[in-house]
């Protein structure tokens, strides 16, 4: 990690950029599997199944016996931890659904808001060695309580075309049975223009390898919408002399594992800090099964020393990390004054590990600093809100004037007939 | 207009796909600007607006004097009516700022959103012949309740370098004054990346030709959000016996006029409704200045007649309008049951120009479609959700085995290790 002491203001920026991995080649061969399977249907799915995944599936659809069946195989009390996180996330997620107050803004003007499910919603669910049944109940939860009527799921198939249980367990608890086994850019393609099975979706949501982040770009110039860009993950703490080394460290390390990508960052204004924490990650990091990976996104990585806890908060704010851990001595005080991130987590016990799984606040996040202008999936991601407005005849009177007027002005003449007509015929009643 | 009596619903796709127009070349110009307004800043900005505007402007700011002196050539009567439409879309645009209760979703275990303005908007606002001073307010307004701190607005000059003084006199009295004459793809260019004069900006907001249009869906692959994506413009009116065909005949009128490409669409289970509606048309449209657009407008359009208002209002879900105009005896419980469109209006007296001005509802909304999972401008357009959490100790000690558990199932030990370390740590008090 590199250490950075008292950095001046103007070099800020560029310490928040974050590390590129660009891959070349990338988006020509997304582009020819997005046109195969435009062409080609469940087809080029099964395809570029056995090229990418060595699998030939018998169906690309999960028949429901074998969701049912794969609840068998998780053992009790993984399902009992996955109830807790679903019921938090329920919990969390039910209250984001909000009614607006109609708004009267003239008289006999009435203006109002309603949120409306997306009809369907397509989730990608990434395979590889650890299944991520997580980020299903991050996707599957919210969709289901936006009142989306259909929930597509695509996840890649191992060697002999099975999903992982884990992934069909908590696809079928949150209420999601249209499973199938695709993955990759061909899923994305699958899931934006439809084939003989897998129907085209309203959205499309879900993390993924460069290929599935590249396909969604691409599907979304075609006039798909999807949940955000993507990029690495990452996180941020900010760590006063009241922090815990230990749990810096390990909260750094959690991020570290994800992939060779991430990246940690630990920003602090206690000069001890910085070399209390290496000390820790130089323990912790030896008991890690994925201790390869962490090291490589640790040479990614930055420790930061700054003046004062508003000062790293300044920083942070620059950086707009997918995740900050606030461990300072008045978090609150802290946290009122965060600006860009995507999911903030106060306190020293805190971790965002909690977070990953069962705060009950969504773990699908913006990264690369994305997290200036976008937020968090949440309920709304499943909705769009749709305005509303009644004008009665004393409204009419009210502002039609002002409307035909304004009109002229833009050189509208069909606008303000609009109104004209419709006030001539109240003055002959 | 194309009459259809009774299609069969396997046809109603097809029916609602959209007119396509496409320029050739476009993304190869788009780029260019793009890659030269990166490289070159101002400079470049100068020579486009040469170009393309036929202008020399001396600066690219307008100055305070000239946003002052704008105001004075403004007729009373309209500034009247601005103020007007001002403080209606002020009414309903701070309405939608609404604090979320803090969840408790486990004992310990607090999460909570908080909704935080872009640091800085850049607004883009059309030239042409008619100055769009109505969008400045619809972009400007929520922005500034949002509560951005760095306002940005580009528009073209004219071939004398000047902006129309309805859009500065607009733009100042919503309180933006950093505004820059400068217009089309170089204007989003500038924004997107900064020049020596035009700050780069959090996110790009606002209407625009096919330049405009493709220069924020590339700059949107570099990472800089737009607002949404656009096409043009639409309206569907749902029309039953009650209707008024002469105030029928005016709304489809008021879109036609907008633009050749923009689509009219109505839609009525009453067989008078047709011929008495077209019979409107034909007398209205001679009264219009922009008739010949409103001409080829027509040429795109449609008019349908379903078997009741249920199915008249299924037709519109599948073609998802921009503006939908209810006008049928019993508005209210046909609006209940949409499913997908921008803006709706409810009953003979709201016609789409009043939403277009003055009701206080946002005019900027999804085309083409796009309102199956879009929603319009708001104050939510402007800011982002950050999620926050606070787990105490007791919260811990519910949630952390859990999770511990859960991230060892998905092969995440450096996330258990961060639940485990402070379990034990919270043992050993």
């Amino acid at each position: 990690m590199k250490t950075i002491i008292n950095p001046p203001r103007e070099t800020w920026a560029s310490l928040c950029k974050r590390p590129v991995f660009e891959m070349t080649g990338l988006e020509t061969t997304v582009r020819e599997i997005l046109s195969k399977v435009k062409a080609g249907g469940d087809k080029a799915l099964y395809e570029f199944s056995e090229k990418y995944d060595g699998a030939l599936p018998k169906d690309l659809r999960v028949s429901l016996p074998e969701i049912d069946a794969a609840g068998e195989v998780v053992p009790e009390n993984l399902r009992n931890s996955i109830a807790v996180a679903k019921a938090n996330i329920e919990k969390f997620h039910s209250a984001q659904i909000i009614d607006e107050p109609v708004i009267e803004t003239s008289s006999g003007v009435r203006c109002w808001r309603k949120s409306v499910p997306v009809g369907s919603a397509g989730l990608y669910i990434p395979g590889g060695t650890a299944p991520l049944f997580s980020t299903v109940l991050m996707l599957a939860i919210p969709a289901r309580i936006a009142g989306c009527k259909n929930i597509v799921l695509c996840t890649p198939p191992d060697r002999h075309g099975n999903i992982n249980p884990l992934i069909l367990y908590t696809a079928m608890i949150a209420g999601v049975t249209n499973i199938f086994r695709v993955g990759g850019a061909q899923a994305i393609a699958a899931m934006a223009y439809g084939t003989q099975t897998i129907p085209a979706v309203d959205k499309i949501f879900g993390p993924g390898n460069q290929y599935v982040t590249k396909a969604k770009e691409l599907v979304q110039l075609d006039g798909i919408p999807i949940d955000m860009p993507a990029g690495p993950s990452e996180v941020l703490v900010i760590a006063d002399e009241t922090a815990d080394p230990s749990f810096v460290a390990a909260d750094l390390l959690s991020q570290a594992e994800h992939g060779p990508d991430s990246q940690v960052v630990m920003v602090t204004d206690n000069p001890e800090m910085i070399p209390r924490v290496k000390k820790q990650i130089d323990e912790q990091i030896n008991q890690l099964p994925r201790k390869e990976i962490a090291l490589k996104s640790l040479e990614n990585s930055l420790m930061v020393q700054l003046k004062s806890p508003e000062e790293c908060m300044d920083f942070s704010n620059l950086y707009a990390p997918e995740h900050l851990i606030i461990s300072v001595s008045d978090p609150a005080a802290l946290a009122g004054k965060v600006q860009n991130a995507g999911s903030v987590f106060l306190g020293k016990y805190s971790c965002e590990s909690a977070g990953d799984y069962a705060t009950g606040t969504n773990h699908t996040l913006p990264t690369n600093g994305f997290a200036r202008s976008y937020s968090g999936i949440s309920t709304d991601s499943f909705m769009k809100k749709i305005s509303f407005q009644e004008v009665t005849p004393a409204g009419l009177n009210i502002i039609g004037p002002p409307v035909e007027l304004m009109a002229a002005a833009e050189q509208l003449n069909g606008h303000k007939n609009a109104i004209t007509i419709r006030l001539k015929s109240l003055k002959n009643v």
